[in-house]
């Protein structure tokens, strides 16, 4: 039984604008869910065990809800091309490399135990387009305790033929068995995943959306990242009205259905308003926009319009699986848009980032990343060891500047849904 | 004796575009200093020493050129504002604080600890405006082992009364008494530091520039580092060509004397090649200028036109000391030049940032930065421990990567001058 409290230094986001800062508070657990945080245990939980994180900051896990799996290995490998040549030259042959199982466990094993040692507790993961290797990385995450979504991706045109899948229907074909063989998991769900539109067939779009549909599922996918990728969509999709609707017309996101896109750099105000209005998630991935020089997303807009949003560390067009650091870098490129492109848009404060990895992103699986009551309770307890201070620090203070140093060793204790993970 | 031969995958620059690459190579040290790098071990040298760190890289110590030691406590808090009101309400409240001889020792041991397990051998530091305190620091750094320089700030106008000297005259007495006493030091040197044109009147400016003239005193400062700062040294220095100018025409920078500026973000071409004229180095500070919003340098600007050049981490406007992790800034930001201002400036490559972390800012201190023969022998020895990699990597790959990934930690052991650091 997940029945516990936690005592400690407790942050979490109720708005964007919003922090709630409990120092040494007590966090109840009951069932894997929080029931609040008070400055005193409340007389129906007093036979609770008391985990004692005294001085320590307790913040919800974080989610990243963008990163691919297959490209862990060659993080901070590569960083000299923009979207397209990058992917044919480094993305594609990395990831035709899982098609051999032994190869898939020993890559997949390498990333699933730094993710499960990150910051991280939820993940929406793109795997390759290998029915056999997706099924194995969803095995590890569901043994590693963190919960999730994995895609096996479908990708029929536009790519190398060592990297394709034969048609349309061989596709669909290959999504539906691996959508019934993916029932043995709980914790790591499957998620329906054209890569993008330059790699789908209208046909696979279609037969996607329609399985999507039936079985209720969710989509991942990538939306107007690059100008060379967004000129792509305009030249194969000369009927849609931009580059999401591709996306839509195919049944890929609907309202009352979530996506997930990943980028939308380039994403004006109309597509912004019509991923609202198809419960879509923007994606922020500033540190893969970086890498690959693709430019710095507007996220400013995208809070102003109300969209979904969450952060992705993107591996590796990232490099990095931390989404303190992803925050940090979110803050940070905010910046660079006020200071070069428009100061219109106010860079990001602490309490939206922080929001942006917690609770914002968070709310893709359900009631996550918050510790009012009744969200799941995945916890990080933080390890300031490594960063002394010559003062007294309001907790405030420690947050921004935990969020700001840490390093992947700066945790000491990880739960999700009330389970510890270490 | 420094006599010994270190074994290894050597990494070190000869040019911006040249990387030597030396897998399972032996680096000579001879009295401190580089003889060399060879497949195997010259006759001559048979009977030196053998530390055998096969299968490690070994690559040159990192130079962070702009470094304010007494902002360390801050680093990572209050990046919520642009420089001028930055300056006011964090880092003078803090700097002022080092009056007190307790605090200023408890801060400055933090900051040098930290410093010595860094990547980083050699150092430009500013420190305060209280000569004991900054005495304290050299004292400190001495002790390190680390090598380079320290500065005593001069401040004597629009500074807050409790942060400001005297006059121009009690200023510079104090720097004559600070200069006497840092004689009793070795590896760390003074160096003549202005704070920047805004708080020093012409008098101390011009007195300092004698100052460093007499005694052929490096000099350290900031340039062209925000707009709010350009405009206000226009109003403050209406007979000035530009900022560069309020620092050449007070002889704080002159041919065949070195000097270090900071920033340069906004220095046009004119500026840029007044520097070059004077022996000035810019000094890129990649995550200072994202974190208070200044902008972007634009890097490539400065290597067409050939000035010296170097990095540095800017604490507390950057809020990490590690000079890996700015090379990745340095790429990073250039590539968001390129794509958000102008597509003439090319993204820089693994090549220049190496070299502008190790040969080009080494160069400030003498041969320093590489392991061609004569070199002092900084050295560091890495750690991919924590990067397990499911493939093999060549060793321009390893390179890439341990920048992109490495956390502090991540450093074996650390030589200065032949001498062993940890």
């Amino acid at each position: 039984m997940n029945n516990f409290i936690m005592k400690g230094d407790i942050c979490y986001s109720e708005t964007s604008d919003t922090l709630r800062l409990c120092e040494d508070a007590y966090l109840i657990c009951e069932n894997g869910r929080s029931m609040g945080v008070f400055t005193q245990i409340p007389e129906n939980y007093q036979h609770f065990e008391v985990l004692d994180y005294t001085g320590h900051m307790i913040v919800p896990g974080l989610s990243d809800l963008h990163v691919h799996a297959p490209q862990y290995a060659y993080r901070g490998l590569g960083m000299d091309m923009e979207l397209l040549e990058w992917l044919e030259t480094y993305a594609f042959p990395e990831e035709s490399g899982y098609k051999e199982p032994a190869y898939a466990d020993k890559a997949y094993s390498m990333f699933v135990q730094d993710l499960k040692y990150s910051p991280t507790t939820r993940f929406c993961a793109f795997a390759t387009i290998h029915t056999s290797a997706t099924l194995k990385l969803m095995a590890l995450l569901e043994n590693s305790g963190l919960k999730g979504y994995v895609g096996k991706v479908n990708m029929d045109r536009n790519s190398p033929d060592y990297y394709c899948e034969e048609s349309a229907e061989a596709s669909l074909e290959a999504t539906r068995e691996w959508l019934m063989q993916s029932e043995q998991f709980h914790n790591v769900r499957p998620i329906i995943t054209p890569r993008f539109t330059p790699s789908c067939t209208d046909a696979l779009m279609m037969g996607l959306g329609a399985i999507a549909s039936e079985n209720h599922l969710a989509v991942q996918s990538h939306l107007s990242e690059n100008l060379g990728e967004i000129d792509w969509v305009k030249e194969l999709c000369p009927d849609s009205k931009n580059y999401m609707d591709t996306y839509i017309s195919a049944g890929l996101a609907a309202p009352g259905r979530k996506s997930i896109m990943a980028h939308c750099v380039y994403s004006d105000e109309r597509e912004i308003q019509m991923m609202k209005d198809n419960d879509t998630y923007a994606i922020h991935c500033p540190q893969c926009n970086m890498n690959i020089a693709s430019g710095i997303a507007p996220v400013r807009k995208w809070l102003d319009i109300g969209v979904h949003m969450g952060l992705g560390s993107d591996v590796a067009g990232g490099a990095t699986l931390s989404i303190f650091r992803t925050m940090m870098e979110a803050r940070q490129v905010s910046k660079l848009v006020w200071r070069l492109l428009d100061q219109n848009l106010k860079s990001l404060t602490l309490e939206e980032i922080f929001w942006m990895g917690t609770k914002a992103g968070g709310s893709f699986f359900g009631k996550v990343g918050s510790f009012e009551p009744g969200y799941e309770l995945d916890a990080l307890v933080l390890d300031e060891s490594r960063m002394p201070h010559p003062q007294a620090l309001t907790l405030r203070q420690r947050l921004e500047r935990y969020i700001c140093l840490s390093e992947n060793g700066d945790l000491l204790h990880k739960y999700v849904s009330g389970n510890k993970i270490f």
